[in-house]
């Protein structure tokens, strides 16, 4: 087969040194170009000493040779920036998916809202498709630009799309406590983030109004077929490097069992490689999925407040950012859904 | 002035550590006994090497030599046990502080229900204070028995029982979601507690029922004054070594602000000195306060959903237990209740 | 390709957890048998929820069985278990990697001394070839036992056979001061290795005379062509999951310098895909291989105390146990080295 | 008594936060002036939420107003700038302890060569005593400028000293390999130290030429009674919060055993409160320590080699920093020498 071109742009940070783990070990993948403004011209090894014994260099961003070389590019950027990048190579034909949270929202005021700026390329909104496979495959399939779903997103998605769907849980009072690893804040240098601060802490911040609400709350409506849901969503910061989990508590809409919500769950994924649904006494823990693309899920029932207890994990560099890319690169190209993903 | 003779039943957890370390530094307290099956006849530096300046040996637990040589006795042993002993030395006139769940509990029922055994000594119940000092101090300083309170129901009380008493949120709907370090598991040695299995992990166990929660219904009942609250209390093993982080969801009865759950919780605690609430815009962090007898408490208000979102952080071996029983037996002895706590 | 027919004896600790997780993805093998004595019948999601996607179960060690069904045996025993169980595989014609410490020692005395017992099975010895793959390669293709190399020594052999061999260090004086992650002492549960004695610890061990020291000092004395050599070495044991950092100091046995020293190394190693010399000036970092099969080298010299110093890191459980012995099958099956460890 | 009026210079950073914690808690000191020149104007709170409840404030560093209010001054400042605020305080009679290592090197060209500068107030050097209170007790009584000692050397000081003026171990070959927590760098906010930088991670850095280098050799040499002293010392950076760990490997002047090296430690150190000599056969911990102002010594002899082994652990922020400086000002002001450090 002959192997896909493969560029990142912005390849230095957590996202990128993961979505170059997965690449480099993908066998129908060639990564022709990495870019950094930071590290232009430093090879990959002095930056990912991981990475050492391969042979690419970081390069400016160069939108006409990546256009030349390449037939998908992954942008692990800040928000903003991607969308900047995605409308050339859009144009000329290549394959876009972006990690970023800019081809997410289906809203421009919610962008405006959460991100505190206009959209930077609003024309290319309707070709976006949201990044979630197991509820998006088909149209990902179909589509150059992916938005590829957010890592608190996908954790709490992947559970409660098909809750809402089989009307078995409330759209409101919706609850989703989540705590995240410290490479979720991504490779930021700030006080907050050096090794004491966050070593024998656990914190809670953005209690209100967090940049993955809107997110979540547009793919919840969509699931629950409703213009609108609001919910409470609150992350937390623990000392681990990688993985998230999201304890998120749903009102039941009638008197069920955990065993009903269990089979509902086991239903819609029997057949998906990346979500995992525990059996019924057993809960989520990151230390399962690190390193892998899984998404786990444990389920709970307590009636006697007639609530729905869902803990969902995922390893956020990879089934929340990187590794859910490259499996939309497996999509699209129509490859094993799998392929360097195991 | 004149020392309190002080002992210590089963004194080789980590709650005795921690209480030793309190008790070796407090300058009104000289410990006479220090009990412990396994280690009797050991150098407290052989169990502690951090104690091993200190003089003193472990020994079994002899009563009546612990009512000849002491005012006052600690429990720290596994529920169960702790009420068998408690009874010679309340009936010796011993004042007794209790760090295990024996006398938290008013209803012999639920203890039945949740410990799985009848109840060791129910004729003791009714002379039981409960150890939260904040909101029963009066009949701390009047009793010989301290049922001292729970590590998660500290966390989880000390903000609810003041908005529950303002009428400012409801009874229903309450949700607790919590973290804890894993020396809240105990010293106990079991493969789920070894490094590897709880290092880059993070866990909810015990989503339904939990030991804990008939303790803290029943304390929320007395503030709502109701007969009975149900909530949900969802913990979670994190991996740190000491802290509860507990974030607390409530349905605001009416119409409110931050401001006026902030100046609820300010005035409660105001002359407090081990409750901590933060300027509005801080969350609480278990950095904050490991090693001190603080609870530390944020507050924040979503308008758009009527939750009022409390972050409660505690020591759990400090003011989840040690610390906390050390201010329940100053209270008892007239002493400033900071004593031997900063 | 027919596909290699693997069993794993005592799958159930860490280094077979990781083997598990090493042949799952190796596109050449298949496994047909997984033994735990305390596991037997459970599926081996129960064990490690990491692989509930698989199929297969642990069953009880039945040898004839195994003999039936593999072309390979791995074992991941303890010491003293694994020599009885070499024997009738490699009668059987069956190749046996086993990661134990069973036949690394040539000398009855040393493992006598070492490990408190006769060893089980010396008629087995002429046949073992120490799985150290960079410097036994041919022997290792051409063995039926490889008594894989241990953690530790595998961390200092790596840099000091060339160094030796080169002549550019001394025999004498050779200290090796190692670190390891907690995984190293195995899926134990006792006191010393739950969370929170390990976590903010660090604490050497076994100063003096390790079980791993004859092993190393017995390759040492291969490579520098002498009977016998004796050294210092001295683990620690710090907080996290995996990897060693070993610093390694020799006397150099003459003026030289840093580039001398990294050129020796380079050019032992050109054309190794396990090893990594680090550019001068770089230290290496457990963090750097951790998940992979590679030891990672750094190089200094001080000119005033005429001391070479090496630091040198592994993956515990990968190349120091189950990566490298699956380099080992793939050089006794004719693949790749590479297979599956990428 | 009167209470010590205590002014810190530079208090923002880690020694600075573990220095007023002591100083909080020490019942003859009122902390009068806090210095930084960032946070000039913030409440303590703000910065160190742990310190809410006291009333002070951060100022800009006024050397008059300092002058006026305090009897002591703390410099928490980098090396270079500690020097140049000693001189007015020590003409104005001040006491100046000072925690950068400004005043620790006798050797004007030492201190050019490790630091990168001319020394910033040479005339000062002769008053400074160095501030290893076990071995310089009485020149700190009468001095007014103390410069504490380091974290590393603190730990591999203490145990060298005796022997090396034992005369049982040999000032040639000595090698020290130390481990420290994060905090060790400082609040330094640098990629190199956030959180997933440093957690699954254990790296050697400086193997040649840390600057503390020439103050260890500085101090060995005078115990040995020698010009000078070249040593190999080795730091290395693991994922703990606090403490250091040396262990320190010498040849052995002569045959010995465990047991004299023991004697000797244990007799230099009877009566000090700050050095523990561990049982033999037991190896010093860093979590023995944390939160204490105590330097823990294990001791262990390979006959087989003639090397003493030693581990030596201390809390980098308390015995190798803030702590001992706490001690040297209880010593200045007649106090006991324990007062606030237990």
């Amino acid at each position: 087969m002959k192997k896909i071109n493969v560029g990142v742009v912005g390849a230095a940070g957590y996202s990128g040194e993961e979505l170059l783990r997965l690449l480099f070990n993908h066998q129908f993948v060639e990564i022709k170009v990495i870019t950094s403004r930071k590290y232009a011209g430093d090879h990959i090894g002095e930056v990912f000493p991981r990475f050492m014994e391969q042979s690419i260099k970081f390069s400016e961003p160069n939108v006409a040779n990546i256009i030349n070389e390449c037939d998908v590019v992954f942008l692990a950027l800040p928000h903003g920036l991607a969308a900047e990048y995605a409308k050339p190579f859009i144009e000329a034909g290549l394959k876009v998916i972006d990690i970023s949270a800019d081809f997410r929202l289906r809203s421009l005021e919610k962008y405006k809202e959460y991100y505190g700026c206009d959209h930077p390329a609003p024309e290319l909104l309707s070709q976006a498709v949201y990044g979630l496979p197991e509820h998006y495959r088909n149209d990902i399939k179909e589509s150059s630009l992916i938005a590829s779903a957010g890592c608190y997103p996908t954790s709490i998605l992947t559970p409660s799309i098909p809750l809402l769907k089989a009307g078995i849980v409330s759209s409101k009072n919706i609850i989703a406590s989540s705590m995240s690893g410290v490479s979720g804040a991504g490779r930021k240098v700030a006080v907050d983030y050096i090794y004491p601060e966050c070593n024998e802490s656990a914190r809670a911040y953005a209690t209100i109004g967090h940049r993955h609400l809107p997110e979540i709350e547009q793919e919840l409506a969509v699931a629950a077929g409703l213009d609108n849901i609001v919910i409470n969503f609150i992350p937390h910061l623990v000392p681990l490097n990688r993985g998230i989990n999201s304890t998120i508590i749903y009102d039941a809409t009638r008197e069920c069992s955990a065993e009903e919500v269990h089979s509902i769950l086991s239903a819609t994924y029997a057949d998906e490689a990346f979500v995992r649904i525990l059996p019924l006494g057993k809960q989520a823990d990151i230390k399962h999925v690190s390193f892998t693309n899984i998404c786990e899920i444990g389920v709970s029932y307590d009636a006697r407040t007639k609530k729905i207890i869902i803990t969902s994990v995922i390893d956020n560099l990879t089934k929340g950012a990187s590794g859910q890319a490259v499996q939309s690169m497996n999509i699209i190209f129509n490859l094993n859904e799998k392929e360097g993903l195991l």
